[in-house]
């Protein structure tokens, strides 16, 4: 009897939409990891969608890594940095990891609720999923919290390398992953801050951005800079 | 001359308020991990408030530890375990670790936003804060998806013996702050699972939350039952 062969592992797979900072987020670390994935759009607003199947929350972005199911960007994210250590976008210090997850918070709830998702929702999502109008206070409201957000930004970055501390981290990629997404509508004033313009460039020139600066949303143009390394 | 008196490390402080989900999981941890801790009052919505001062999100809680202020109940829970190991609240394998973070942000987000958020912003702040009348929908629609909830909780504890694998973590603390809240009010229909109420029961008598139930919120009576073990 012949040996049986070795089935290949799969390649990991993301079920995503192209502008979520949350599958953005998963997607940067997986590149900054160089695991390989086949992405795959995840319209679960559509009628029969599986994403209950999936993941019971019924959020995207999920991974299947290993024949796994996983959700949840923060907790999939820290399991990459656990499992592929390499290069690392944690720190090893308790209080610089407590800095790391502050942020990466600040960014998925704080910055989510009041920016990235009510400009993205007015201005992209109503559009895409054809649920009307935009609501130009909602817009507004996301493009005046925006300026606190840069000014909070710059003040970190005046003190610190990057983000979190003098390392690149996980915060760095949570951060650049929602700006990336408003970047895309042309939503982010550069001119307001040159330390966080520079900061950008420096994530968004990375190879891990690439896959993430090559996204195209049928019927959204990307502003003409969005995929500048120089903007 | 004489040795310089050695200064004690002041008391960790936790600013805090009383029902606020947030804020008893970093009790529950800080009594877990036998850290004593002063709890101080953030009325954060009150004119005069100095919370923007402690934490530039605007949130509760916030932990004053060794001279710091920290903020983001998740992060701040990771980094007690990571400081104070005993009794570990974070499993050692990789994958058991995804599975505690993926169940704290389950509750975190889905269950705050979809349970938690509107029973007690209807429920309880409105009249603290007197800020009007609660709205009946909101309510209703709470106590609707908690039952879902429920249901998945109850499909975890029929595979596992704590919510993310066999053994206590922080993501029963995490889960039993939210439902903690709730069951003050009485909108926990223990009735709906065994399996359920018996893994509250468990988490409810360890010696951590004695100080949860022995809660008072001015102008809201706990239901009967709330601070009984045999309920």
């Amino acid at each position: 009897m012949s040996a049986s062969p070795v089935s290949a592992p799969a390649t990991p797979r993301l079920y995503h939409i192209t502008l979520s900072p949350f599958c953005r987020k998963v997607r940067l670390v997986l590149a900054e990891k160089r695991i390989e994935v086949e992405l795959v759009e995840e319209r679960y607003w559509e009628a029969g969608s599986e994403i209950f199947k999936r993941n019971p929350a019924g959020k995207i972005p999920v991974l299947r890594l290993d024949g796994r199911l996983m959700a949840e960007s923060q907790a999939i994210c820290e399991y990459l940095d656990e499992t592929v250590p390499s290069p690392p976008l944690m720190p090893t210090g308790a209080l610089d990891r407590y800095e790391v997850r502050r942020l990466c918070t600040w960014f998925d709830d704080k910055f989510n609720d009041e920016v990235t998702k009510p400009i993205l929702s007015e201005r992209v999502w109503k559009k895409v999923m054809k649920a009307g109008y935009p609501d130009s206070r909602l817009v507004k409201s996301g493009l005046r919290a925006v300026k606190d957000h840069m000014d909070y930004m710059t003040v970190l970055l005046e003190q610190r390398k990057w983000l979190a501390g003098n390392a690149l981290s996980l915060a760095d990629f949570t951060a650049a992953a929602h700006l990336s997404c408003l970047d895309y509508i042309s939503d982010v004033d550069w001119d307001r801050s040159a330390t966080l313009r520079d900061w950008y460039a420096t994530v968004k020139s990375r190879p891990a951005f690439r896959s993430v600066l090559a996204d195209q949303v049928p019927g959204v143009t990307p502003a003409p800079h969005y995929a500048q390394l120089d903007f």
